[in-house]
This record gives structure tokens, sequence and C-alpha cells, in this order.
């Protein structure tokens, strides 16, 4: 049953109902799945077999009938990987089959070293990790990178040349794979963050817009609960929206785009051009410590520190013009912020961008706007990238075979 | 087989196969559509039978085995009414069952009349175009009516007060319905145009945008051959995307919108701002007569006018600045012109557009943007109208038997 495409797709649509719901019953898988009785207890069996998903409790049924029993995932059948990495920071995390986060790491960016070098030091981070979190390795069904764009997710390379020109079409996934001995997905950081917030269902809706402020902004869009992909997977680049008023040139060739008038290192070089300022709020201005002098500025915000409030809020209302762009082009009603940028200074964002949606948004009168916070705000690409291995590659008994006869990652015996 | 839905699904899918085509073979239906041959002999049977396809000539095999029998639609089994209406032009056009154009009407637009005297006005346009075309009312499939957003398309209502309040939530699709005895779709004119260029086959790829300009500026999206909908079907406002050194207030209440910095109605002022220009131009300035007078504005362009070819071009490369904001939103290569007022400038536009977008887009060095103009530039909204009805409502001997059993319009025998 499982062993072909039409029973591969139904398996991994009780996965995804049982890993956003906790636990179900099989009348409920039915009833959320629109598939009969019989194949659900044909498909659960046989997950059951396969030590995938396990009986627990009973569901009251007050007195009427025989109680029926619950199903859930076993968080330790299968774990995943998701690493978000870009020049200042680098995250990691597992997740175990259920979802759930089993251990997660903050470290710092690629700086300026090569693809060849990072590769390495990200598969001696992630062979580090599992071991600390006791997951083996055998039962780690894959691994997703995520970057900023633009990709070609389907070879596995990025098309561009930041930070240093090796990166451009460097075989990156199927290094890191070999160096693992274990699959390994691309994904777009903003992408991923969405399909996460999406999967974990935080957000009450299936089509809504998120903005991703690392280093730099990125945008993603989920419609009726998938990614917009556009023509080659490099949509949505929010950063790269220009905002009126906007005079300030762009890496990209534009002028006034949101990433140059209200990114990170635009807020920490505007704090630089105060030299004062930037004394009493300890930011040096470092290439790779864009984000840490980014927390600095944001913490003397919190503080009450009105040059600090002053930088932060006109880049909050920048990106709030950049939101209203993205909500009137892909009509859409929620935006979620997620992002290590975010993580000290999402409220202030978070209002400041509701105040210009409210007050410029197109279909405003329609539907009210609502910004939200995502649940993982600092981790969200990464763990949107675990969820998307759990969500993408197959978990069968061909996979289990495959995986056993595939060859030790490199430095192992 | 057509009466139930995977029946009618195949059966929709061999006729769009064949409008797009023109004629084509049994076995080439099979390969496009990848159905079996048995599946396909019994469709095409069914469909000739139905007098919906018919044979014509043989294909040559040069000498090889016997030559193909090739089919195309009959184009007289059914016809499709559009209508493309605004404050300041209607377009009616008449298509027949293969997409051909059968007549066509260019009439002044709604105006300041409520919907009721609107509809009516239609109605009555409508029956005129098929008499004088020769078309029989119950060969017609339906009517869609094609206007701005935002629309609530299923409910077949304006959420617009535009030009006056009546037209907000007026039963616009149910009157009109009413008084032609047909049924009538509602569509948005961006998106029809859109759709209207990917199934006339004439654009290259089946991911591409669309700017739609009339007396305002909208837009659309087609991706994998779909249109873009978004929440509820009012995406892409590119006429409300804010525009770098934008800074005249918009009727949506932002600053800066394409639509403020470049549309007809700004053109129009800016000719008006300069008295003698206006005189020699014979630009007068009448709200309901913004496309004639930038038709008038576009002709001086055209003669070589300095002052009119100056205010085009900064139209243009502010629509261009709206265009890389679309390219870089939805992840797009290829950007198409459609809508009345680029009927004479759309070269101009083309020029400029595409010098942006070669300047500035964001994936410029990964694909070479291209800028196209619609094949009916005119009268795109319309005709991709039109198209929607055939694709749209099916046709099988319970459609038939429906309509002949259904009341006769208003006002006839």
């Amino acid at each position: 049953m499982l062993h072909n495409g039409a029973g591969r797709a139904t398996a991994a649509r009780m996965l995804d109902l049982l890993r956003t719901a906790g636990t179900l019953s099989r009348v409920e898988l039915a009833e959320q799945s629109g598939l009969t009785a019989a194949t659900i207890t044909n498909v659960v069996r046989r997950l059951i077999d396969d030590g995938l998903v396990h009986e627990v409790g009973r569901e009251s049924l007050q007195g009427r009938g025989q109680p029926r029993r619950l199903l859930e995932l076993d968080p330790s059948a299968w774990y995943a990987v998701g690493i978000q990495v870009d020049r200042t920071t680098t995250t990691i995390v597992v997740v175990d089959f259920a979802g759930g986060r089993v251990a997660s790491a903050g470290l710092r960016g690629s700086g300026t070293s090569g693809p060849e070098e990072t590769v390495t030091t990200l598969a001696d981070h992630v062979t580090d990790l599992l071991h600390s979190a006791q997951v083996p390795r055998d039962r780690v069904l894959g691994v997703c990178l995520v970057t900023h764009g633009p990709q070609d997710r389907e070879r596995g390379v990025l098309l561009t040349a930041q930070p240093t020109p090796e990166w451009l079409e460097y075989p990156l996934t199927s290094t890191l794979s070999q160096r693992l001995g274990l699959p390994v997905l691309l994904e777009n950081d903003a992408t991923a963050a969405a399909l996460g917030e999406q999967w974990a269902g935080t957000v009450a809706t299936d089509t809504f817009g998120l903005i991703y402020m690392a280093s730099g902004i990125g945008g993603g869009v989920v419609v009726d609960g998938d990614a917009y992909r556009g023509r080659a997977s490099n949509a949505v680049e929010i950063g790269h929206v220009a905002l009126s008023g906007g005079r300030t040139p762009c890496v990209c060739g534009n002028r006034g785009c949101a990433q140059a008038e209200a990114g990170p290192r635009t807020v920490v070089e505007q704090v630089l051009a105060d030299e004062p300022l930037a004394e009493r709020l300890g930011v040096r201005g470092a290439i790779d410590s864009t984000l840490a002098d980014f927390e600095r500025v944001a913490r003397a915000w919190r503080a009450g520190d009105p040059a600090a409030t002053a930088i932060l809020e006109r880049s909050a209302r920048w990106v709030g013009q950049a939101a209203v762009t993205l909500v009137n082009l892909f009509d859409l009603d929620t935006v979620v912020l997620a992002g290590p940028a975010f993580v000290t200074t999402g409220p202030l964002y978070q209002r400041l961008i509701l105040a210009e949606l409210e007050e410029r948004a197109l279909s405003r009168t329609l539907s009210a706007p609502t910004v939200l916070l995502s649940t993982d705000v600092g981790t969200a690409a990464a763990i949107g990238g675990a969820l998307h291995v759990l969500r993408t590659i197959p978990v069968d008994r061909d996979t289990l075979q495959h995986r056993s006869s595939a060859p030790a990652p490199e430095g192992e015996p």
C-alpha cells in the first residue's frame, strides 16, 4: 500500500494531519481527509506496523458507544535537521517526528568564509548537535539548508556570489549530503519560516504573508496552504520593494528599496553616523556583526533610549510601507513577522507595521489587517526547514532500506 | 461519460487543448493530456455526437501508415460574450466556440450612471450585438462581466462604491442574468486579460504578469497557467504600489501610488496644468473622457510633440518602477501590457518598462526580462472574459437541457 505513489501520498497526508493536531481518532482522520474508513484503517495499520504511529488512551464519548482510540506520531520514529545560515548567524535545530524541538544551536554565521569551509563547519556542528541530543544519525530523515535567495532549489546551488564569489553555483547540498551521509534539501529562509507557521497551525488562515528579517529583509507568501513559488522559487523579495520617498541606492541596482532604507544594516549605519550614540550603545559596525549590533540598538529601545527609538521606529514604518505593497499585490489580510532581527524588536515592528496597514492597505475596509509575531521568531526559518524535511522526504520501508544500504558518511567507520 | 464530474473535466480538457491548438489528432490529444488512447476515443466520440467537435482533413505522415484524422472545434457550436465596463469605456465581444472573435462593440462607459441603468443598457447592447452578428441567443453559453476590483466574484457584486454609492453590493450578475436569460460570471479586468493571453497561447511561458491600463492601472499574475487569486481574488493591485520618490496622495489613502503618479488621469491632469498644451492637444479634462483625452496625448506623442512625449515618458518610467516591484515579488521574467490606454502608447511603454526592468529587477541577471504587448491590446479584458465563459461553464447535454427549460429573458415572448 505505502509502496506506490498514491499510497505514499495518503500516508503522508495522515502523518501531516497527526503532526498538526497532536492526536486524532481514525474517525477524525477520515473526516479531515475525506477518505473512507476502510482506507484509513489500512493506512493506519501500516503506519503502526512501521513504527511511525501508535495508539494512546481513548477519547471519551460521554458514555455513548465504545470509546475511540486516539492515534499519535511516535516522536522518536525519525528526526529532521534544519540549518539556517547567513553571513552573521547560523541556527541549527533538530526536531522529532512529531515536529517537537529536540535540540537547537545558535552559532556565528559564515562570515567571509568560502562554501567549502562553511559546509565542513556545518557538518561538524550537525554531528555535534545530534550527538549532544543523543539522536542516532540513522534515524535522521534528512537535512534542510535554509538561506536567502536567489537559489536553484532543484540543483541545490545558490545563484548569488554573496558573500564571496565561490558561493555562486557551488554544489552546496550535494557536498553537505556527502559529508553527512544524509539527504539535504535547499529552501528559501522566508518561505521556510512561512511554511513552518502554516504547518504549526499558529496562523488562523491558510493565506498569509511573512516578513523575514535577519541581516537582510525577505518575504514569503502562503496561499491556500502552499508556498507561492513564482517562476523559479525566488519570489516575494520584499526587501527589494521600492518605497515612496526612498532614495538610498540598494545593492540590487534600484533605489529606495526596503532593505536599503530600513534593514538592520541601515539601522546600524544610522547609529554609527552619530558617534556618541554608537559609543553609548556599544555599536561597532563590523560587517559580520550586523545582527549583534542591531540587537544592541533593540535593547537600547527597550530601555527607553529616545535616539535608538527614533531610528527603529523609522525602520518599522518603512517596513510597514513594504507590507502595504505586499498585501496589495498578494491580496492578504494577515502578515507574520519572523527572523532573528524581530526577537527583541518584534512588538515595536508589529505595532507600527499594523498602523501602516490600517492606514494604507487597499483592502483595509474589506478585511481588517492582522500582524502576528511568529511563535519561533528567532528560529522560525530553521524550524520550517526541519518540518519541510518531515513533510517532503517519504518515510516507509523503501526509504529505510535504501538508507541502510547507503555508504557511511565521510570520516565515519 | 460526460455526465459525471471526472468525465466533464476530461471533456473540458480536450476542448481546451483543441481551442488553443486549432487542430489536433487523437494521438496528439493523448500525448498532450497524458490520457489513454481508449479514453480519448470515448470522449472524442461523445464530443462529436454532441456537435462540439468535428473531423477535418488528414494529417500527412509522409507515407508512413494510415494518415491520422484531425479534430477541431465546431466554431458555431456555442458562443460566449465578454463585457468590459468602467466609467469611461464599454467593450463587448462575442466569440465563437473555437475562441474566434465574431463581433465586438466599443461604446461609452457607465459614466455616473447607477448600476440599474447600466445593467439595462448593457443588456440592450448585448442583445443588439448578438442580433447584428446573427448569433442565436440560445447558442450563447454565458456572459462574463469584467470590471476593476475589488469584487466578490462568487456573489457577483462589486465591493466598491465607485463611481456612485449604489454600485456597492448591487446584485450585478444576477440582475444582468435575469435581463438576458443567460448565466453571467464576474471577473477582474486585469486577471481576465492575463488568462486570455494564457489561453490564446501568445505568451511563451505559463508564469507571467500583466499590467492592465484603462483609466486606472491594474495587474494580473498567471502562475503555472492559473490566475493568482490570493485571499479573495482582489490581488495584484499594481496601481497601488508606492513608488520611490512618489509623493502624490492617492484615492486609496496611500501616497506615491503608481496610479496617482502615472495613471492616465494623472497624465491628463499634467497636460491640463499647461493651458497652451491642453489647448494644442484638444484635452478638455471631463472626468468621463479620461481615456479619450489620454488618446489625444498619445497621438501628439506619435506626431513628435516634445511636451506630450515628456509627460508620457515620465508615466512609462513610473509604471516601469511598479513593474520592478511586481517582478521582484512574484518572481517573473515576462510582463504583458494590455488595456485601452496602451492601444497607441504601447511601444513607448513597452520600451521604457523594459529599460526599468533591465536596470533594476532583482533577477535580471538570472533571466532576461521580456515585455510584450497583448495581441488584443484594447479588448484583451473582454476577450479574456468571453474565453473564461467557454472554459468555465460546462457544455454537455445537461447544460443544453437545463437551458431549454429555463424561462425566456424579460421582454421576450
